[in-house]
């Protein structure tokens, strides 16, 4: 226990050296780390393959496998990713705010670094890469406890990355592998209050469950996305029919995909059959309600469960419903606060929706697919928050900072004078 | 414990209500609960009348039966305090940033209220009503669990309150007292994370730390203010004198009140003695290191403990110091994040001090009092947060909303196309 918090105070050190840096020098710094990265592929491919063979030896399934691999066009894309948050603006020394009161002092909200932020994370490699440009872009200090299937990548590209930190003059600490995965050495890192400033898991629900539960520290997570397509009566059914099949079919696995349709009664006959065909075409199975079941042939009766699953799968469940109201009701019972969407002519019911809801993303005649750092012009994610507070929805650099103060005077007081 | 998740229950059905009125709605409210619990003065002293008498007879201290006590002065002010709340610009709905994208969605940021929050705080009744109006303007319900000492006080206030919540068609729950003071009920209070967004702790610094001890929900606290004043080399020494007798001087039970001194050795023989005799003139008693006391008489050895403390007392921490960066590293290792001051002439070191800190409010020639919600231009302040995620500094009502994103499109997909 006493390691890990060593360990993390050295990482604050480090962190203090990162947050000092200018912007050039921490975006030269990224570059370099994009150029070290490739330059080490031999060593961190090798580590992988040493995980890959652990991995398969103990019968780890394909999913999780491919999730761990790392090859060459795998690895130019972690570099890629360095590079383009090279390319993003800094958030640090921002002044979001400035205002001058009354009695002539100057006040400016400032972005800053948080500190040090813990990641919490599973199988995948390039999490750290990215997770490490994006802390180390805001000022950070990181801690990397990734999944032991893949420690040895994450050495090989921790120890890559910390080439580059050390020749911009800041300690190799500033990005922090936690080779101890012991869960009471997590839990006593989730513990440090007074050194790590947030956690950030990521993973299944299960690894995020129990990093709330056990963590002191302030946790932003996600656990879960049951996305709603809400297709209202005034609904283009052309433009419903596209965000349905983008936001089910073109990533089932990701959070922001598509997990129940509601459907106007108004316009269920005319919409759930093409629905339906052209859902099947991409070999989705749906769950539905009796309505629905009465207008679509071979429907799997829907349950309650259904209308709460994350399936993260090739099935949704479908429901028609009476009103707009009775979809907002729908969404705040089995919703998860991640992202909405609804499909409307009429902007009164657009605006209704919007206003009602208050998930993380509500989205107008828009795909499900776009609640992501990138597509929401954040420029890259450091993870989604359904945690209503610092951050709600994608989170990119700017979830790494925060805004204090800085006043300047001309020796003003409040109350009493010399 | 069920009674308390079913209280917070409660609080969040009419949370809802309170976020879906009108900024002119909200306002007219908070005004009429300003008359309302004017109205209701006499019941409303008959109640702290009750709480006096009990205290008295449980023998508790004569400053902590001046916070407990309400008069019809101290009532204006309370009504006054609501109708400056009114006179706020509301946060709720502000679109923060619009950004359409290159596929031509439109992506805004959309201030949200939070939802649920939890007031856990000691003897002062006005807290009921000043958090009650903060919360409610920023659209959310409010859960106030309060000392003991004040009950039949804030169940008077809330009762009041509550008449002018009906009267704007909102449940009177949006502003819930918890009357069950056990600790275990507020325990289970602040682990209801499905129900409660953020818990505001208000008190000393053991109710403090037991709230982030046993809570589950996120927590925007600060434990103390240990303030600090540095008079550099280069200082003004009439403006820092001021700055010194202003921060020290006039509310020392403040957390922005000034702790320690720390002064450059360059000036330290010219302004020690011209400080500590101001200072006396006041009552204040100095403590501090060798080099101090060889320069003014009198002054008590200060020990480690002295320089990590909260006085909030007419006493004050001294020391010497050879440079600039040794003023830095004596703040960053007994500081509290809260604010610090730097009283220079030299815009560098000026430009050091705040850079080289990470407090939430650093001061260049202005007293620490100003940091303050008010002072600040935030109109007024739900509490201070040294917490470095979410709000950092004094918390005004954007710190009780967050940021959601609204997406309009026209019927754009990511990958596919129906």
């Amino acid at each position: 226990m006493n390691d890990i918090r060593q360990l993390a105070l050295t990482c604050r050190d480090a962190a203090r050296a990162v947050a000092r840096l200018p912007t050039d020098a921490k975006n030269a710094m990224l570059r370099d780390m994009a150029d070290q990265l490739l330059a080490d592929a031999p060593a961190i491919l090798e580590a992988n393959a040493a995980d890959m063979d652990a991995a398969r030896e103990k019968g780890i399934g394909e999913a999780m496998l491919d999730r761990l691999r790392l090859d060459d066009a795998r690895l130019a894309g972690v570099a890629d990713a360095l590079r383009e948050v090279a390319a993003l603006p800094d958030p640090v020394g921002m002044v979001t705010r400035r205002d001058t009161r009354p009695n002539g002092i100057a006040v400016e909200r400032v972005r800053t670094p948080l500190g040090v932020v813990a990641m919490i994370y599973e199988a995948r490699p390039n999490v750290t890469a990215d997770a490490a440009a994006l802390c180390l872009k805001a000022g950070n200090g990181v801690i990397l406890r990734g999944g032991s299937e893949a420690l040895r990548s994450n050495m090989a590209i921790a120890a890559s990355l910390g080439k580059a930190l050390e020749r911009a003059g800041v300690p190799a600490a500033a990005v922090t592998i936690v080779e101890d995965l012991r869960r009471e050495t997590m839990v006593a890192l989730l513990q440090l209050t007074d050194i790590v400033d947030l956690a950030i898991p990521r993973g299944g629900e299960g690894l995020i469950r129990f990093v709330a539960e056990h963590a002191r520290v302030p946790v932003i997570k996600h656990y879960k996305g049951v996305c709603h397509l809400y297709v209202d009566a005034s609904a283009d059914l052309d433009l419903a029919l596209g965000l349905l099949v983008d936001g089910k079919v073109s990533r089932p696995s990701a959070c922001n995909a598509l997990e129940t349709l509601l459907v106007h009664s108004d316009v269920a006959a005319q919409f759930l059959p093409r629905a339906a065909q052209a859902l099947r075409a991409h070999g989705v199975e749906l769950r539905g309600d009796e309505a629905t079941r009465g207008l679509v042939a071979d429907v799997v009766p829907a349950t309650e469960a259904d209308y709460d699953a994350e399936y993260l799968d090739l099935v949704i469940a479908v429901r028609v419903v009476g009103s707009l109201d009775e979809a907002i009701a729908h969404i705040r019972r089995h919703g998860s606060d991640h992202t909405e969407v609804i499909a409307a002519r009429d902007p009164a019911a657009a605006t209704a929706f919007v206003d009602a809801l208050r998930s993380a993303v509500v989205m107008v005649n828009a795909s499900s697919r776009f609640s992501d750092g990138g597509e929401l012009g954040l420029g890259a994610e450091i993870g989604i928050s359904t945690t209503r507070l610092h951050a709600y929805g994608p989170m990119g650099l700017e979830a790494l900072t925060v805004e204090r103060f800085v006043v300047r005077g001309e020796g003003q007081t409040r109350n009493l004078h010399r």
